[in-house]
């Protein structure tokens, strides 16, 4: 029996959705984010070294890192025949967006957050302009321009494709989802990228989406 | 031929490195840094849209993203006798590697550079222990207790290996080595965490990797 080790409103919602998509029994063990520091508990650590989230565990497998068991799931109990042979360019494009989501984009939109805290963290009032300063420039120079980039390139590719890979779902699409809907419920995907929105609308309406949805809790990115 | 399209003090370097172990001919294209924002020159744009490095191209394939060029790399020039099979212990394993060091330890690597520079960009005198404060707080918070969960971990396992899937240099070693020796060169890691730095001082010595120091040109983290 696959076991998700869930935290709530975290990038394990999306190891749902895809169990719910293959259709494949699970259960589901819950851990709370602490209330102040919005980090994982301490007991995530039992399953794993890291003690972070997402994390899966399979008979004797314990499995950590989104793409890695949204990989193993999808050699594991998908339908093999449509996994690509290595080298080509359908396995170049598979394992591109399985990299990418935590490798590339999301390192951006958690900094984006970061210095959104930096903004409305508690401070003396004559530091308040200064932190908003430091946090505005930081924004304007460097994230800003980064998280235009990608979602200009996620907008083009979306503008072209169904699904990350063509006409249908696959891993990749599990993968990127969790960076997409944070995004969009931040504000930082508006109507000036409607195939962002479309795409994250298209699947957050799927019934294996919304019995996920249930399953797992409490929300806050969907 | 293979196209190493190959950005000064960048996280390509790793990828000449493992060129060099496979003993496999490549040129390296090269492309520098703009000397004020630290950025790749927009040339990169033309070889994939991201315009990012490190990214390669091999006849008419282009793959981009770190793990996935390696991974490739090992599947299509690598000794296919010793890759894993698909959902196994060690599939697991040589996934892992290859998606933490960019998914799950460059984001907090990167967060502590931003916030470095914030102590350090130009702004006026009174602001400046203010944007310490800041950065320090974040730090003690938040950033500098994530490192030093990632590195304790790392720490634990390379005290048990010699390298990080065991006792043979794998893919998953040249994917670690650029966080690894980044945390090196910028005293993240000091003199107690022994492991690491014997590790990152073993590989630096191999031939191959000195071979590729050589054909890539000055580079700030070895």
């Amino acid at each position: 029996m696959i076991t998700v080790h869930h935290l709530n409103n975290s990038r394990s919602q999306r190891i749902l959705w895809m169990l719910e998509e293959l259709e494949q029994p699970y259960e589901i063990k819950r851990y709370e984010r602490d209330s102040k520091t919005m980090l994982a508990p301490d007991s995530l650590r039992k399953v794993h070294p890291l003690g972070k989230s997402p994390v899966i565990t399979d008979g004797d497998l314990t499995i950590a890192e989104s793409g890695v068991i949204i990989d193993y799931l999808a050699h594991t109990y998908g339908d093999k025949a449509s996994l690509p042979s290595p080298g080509t360019q359908q396995w170049i494009d598979y394992n591109y967006w399985l990299h990418y989501a935590e490798g590339s984009l999301m390192p951006f939109l958690l900094m984006r957050l970061i210095f959104e805290k930096v903004k409305t963290s508690p401070m003396p009032f004559f530091a308040k302009p200064i932190a908003k300063g430091i946090a505005d420039k930081t924004g304007k120079q460097f994230i800003g321009p980064q998280i235009k980039n990608h979602l200009d390139f996620i907008e083009a590719h979306l503008g072209k494709n169904t699904w990350f890979l063509g006409d249908d779902i696959s891993a990749a699409d599990f993968q990127m989802s969790f960076p997409l809907e944070a995004s969009v419920a931040r504000g930082i995907v508006g109507p000036d990228r409607p195939n962002i929105r479309k795409y994250v609308k298209h699947y957050q309406e799927r019934a294996a989406y919304q019995r996920a949805l249930e399953k797992g809790g409490k929300y806050d990115f969907a």
